[in-house]
């Protein structure tokens, strides 16, 4: 049995989560739920679910959900959610917090020795240097839960580090793989929230939208394997079946597919080293008839140029690049931008930040608050 | 160092891994070559790569071979070839004999306690059950020489067995995948040698065309990895990239892709648990743009309707399978039959045959001479 604590439970990630452990009881149990602000749905989960601990990040919820449940510690706000972090006797920690706020909750689980499944991509996207080098010192290990990276995990089971030629990270495209260039500035907030193949949460569709999701994608591989970027293709793969490859030296290449289900991911980052059933995913010939890979147009998907640009510059470009893009995408999603002008926003922040080489955790919130400042100025939010 | 012996160095898969064991002469090192009559060839190999013993297994070309090789021992004949796989001191014998005369190669080899590389796929078809128990008992790894099986294997690489849900097998297809059903009595021994992917031997080549190379392939899997013919699906890749895929438990697959290049699952037996550098094969987006899945129509390709049939009645009906089709191919070479005999031939023999239900390697040899008798007389060879 392993003790599982879910953060942002009541996400698109943590929500599959718990289908994941409630498809499996004798495997996995709950001992927490964390959520943002959505106190309903949490209510519910911990009803059906019964964990010690539950905590609600808003503390304006904080009465509602103490009234409504019994025989579970409830707590709140950000210390509720470190003291989470800090439990022991939890086996794995699922970190699927949406943006930039998920880092402290990451590091904080790493320096108290649990595992970790990391949804929250934009912890390692900023701070890959602390998150990797204290789980090396901690001895806690990462499990990727991303499609790609758990597809490049899967096919580096049993192989070693040191054969790898190349990781070819695949792409579905998103909605606008084959939409022209020029027309750019004229998506809508509901167009770039269509997504072909995936149903995800708001930020990451928007991001998927951008392909600013592969370009953290890219830097989270970087920080995970230990792959050179420029070993790192970034290949389109419109069906999203091929979740990523890794080609060895000897010209031997391994791909993990499966239908587009994020609880195939959850699933192994709960269960590795072994593989449990997940009886109504299985191989279709019908989906799998055509499985098409193009060359990525970085000149169409600015923000995957600035992903590279940002890890190959290092120190703290990262951390801008994932500060700034967290608040465009919220931006556009407000409608107070343009989506042409996502990537603009990023180049400008990046362009004007001070430079850090090695930035620590302070620095880069000071950095967040730099970025957030900068950006509310520019524009008067 | 690894010192390898190879029987039937002369063929296509036999001077391809000598291509091998060239561009990694700090590796491995040839021990052996066998070939079966071309002697020409033989003698070059030897000259190149000076190995200890060399044997034609044409005895009436043994005197032109001594008189050609210096410094080296030279055998012939049966006794000869069983002399080669008894030696100590080789650490894997390629097997790439053609058709059913590898399989008692195969044993002695096994029998002498070395490691096997094979590409001899009939010696598994037609005594899957003696090859499989002779490695148990000796604790002789099989290394298979196949893109499918290695891609299979590959795939297992750090997983459990008991953990496959599925083998889903791939087929190019061969020549007439597209081509009418009521045309196929008109196919000539040209076409069906005109393989669009892979250049091979003959024989295979021609297996490839019936589609019987993959049902050997599935009574390969069944024995080499333990998996029901129930859950070993074949379906139709045409682009021949993704060489075979495993599906586990959890609706994960994992699939193996490269160039068709025969030299990389040879390369891999040899190097395994190791991977060296193969440098001219490697991700190409244009070759890999276009990866189609169909499935597979039995109807047309009856050979391997016939395999699935075989293997579920087991016994002595894969030995039938397997030398009908062998001297069915011939007689299609010699354009003794048309393309459409092959199976009827196939079915006609397992239908006639005298079952028998464990035989052992005395049981096959009189059940391949009863074969080819009953064909003799059929054809009045």
């Amino acid at each position: 049995m392993k003790n599982i604590g879910i953060l942002g439970s009541t996400g698109s990630v943590g929500s599959q989560s718990l289908n994941v452990i409630d498809n499996h009881k004798d495997k996995f149990d709950v001992k927490f739920l964390a959520a943002n602000t959505d106190v309903n749905s949490l209510i519910n989960q911990a009803e059906k679910f019964k964990p010690e601990f539950i905590c609600i990040y808003d503390k304006s919820k904080y009465k509602q959900l103490k009234d409504k449940v019994n025989a579970t510690k409830v707590l709140s706000g950000h210390e509720g959610l470190m003291e989470l972090c800090e439990l022991s006797n939890i086996d794995i920690i699922l970190n699927s917090i949406i943006g930039y706020n998920g880092l402290e909750p990451t590091l904080k689980i790493i320096e108290s020795g649990t595992d970790i499944a990391l949804s929250n991509k934009e912890s390692i996207v900023q701070a890959g240097h602390l998150v990797m080098n204290l789980a090396k010192l901690r001895n806690v290990n990462i499990f990727p839960v991303d499609s790609e990276h758990s597809a490049i995990w899967q096919c580096l089971v049993g192989e070693k580090k040191s054969k790898i030629k190349k990781i070819i990270l695949t792409a579905s495209g998103g909605p606008f793989r084959n939409f022209p260039k020029d027309k750019f500035s004229k998506i809508s907030v509901n167009q770039a929230l269509n997504h072909p193949n995936w149903k995800m949460g708001k930020k990451i569709t928007i991001d998927s939208a951008t392909m600013m999701n592969k370009g953290f994608e890219m830097i989270e591989a970087f920080w995970l394997f230990g792959i050179n970027p420029k070993n790192i293709e970034i290949v389109v793969h419109p069906q999203s079946i091929i979740h990523s490859m890794v080609e060895f030296v000897d010209g031997s290449i391994k791909a993990q597919l499966s239908n587009p289900d994020m609880r195939m991911p959850i699933q192994y980052a709960f269960s590795y080293p072994n593989r449990y059933e997940l009886n109504d995913l299985e191989f279709d010939i019908k989906k799998f008839s055509k499985l098409d890979i193009e060359p990525l147009n970085m000149n169409k998907f600015k923000c995957v140029e600035l992903s590279f640009d940002a890890i190959n510059k290092g120190g703290s470009y990262p951390v801008i690049l994932n500060v700034a893009n967290d608040i465009a995408v919220n931006l556009f999603l407000n409608e107070k931008i343009l989506f042409t002008q996502i990537p603009k926003i990023i180049e400008e922040c990046m362009r004007h930040h001070s430079y850090v080489n090695s930035p620590t955790l302070s620095d880069i919130l000071s950095m967040t608050k730099w970025t957030e400042n900068y950006l509310k100025e520019k524009f008067k939010l």
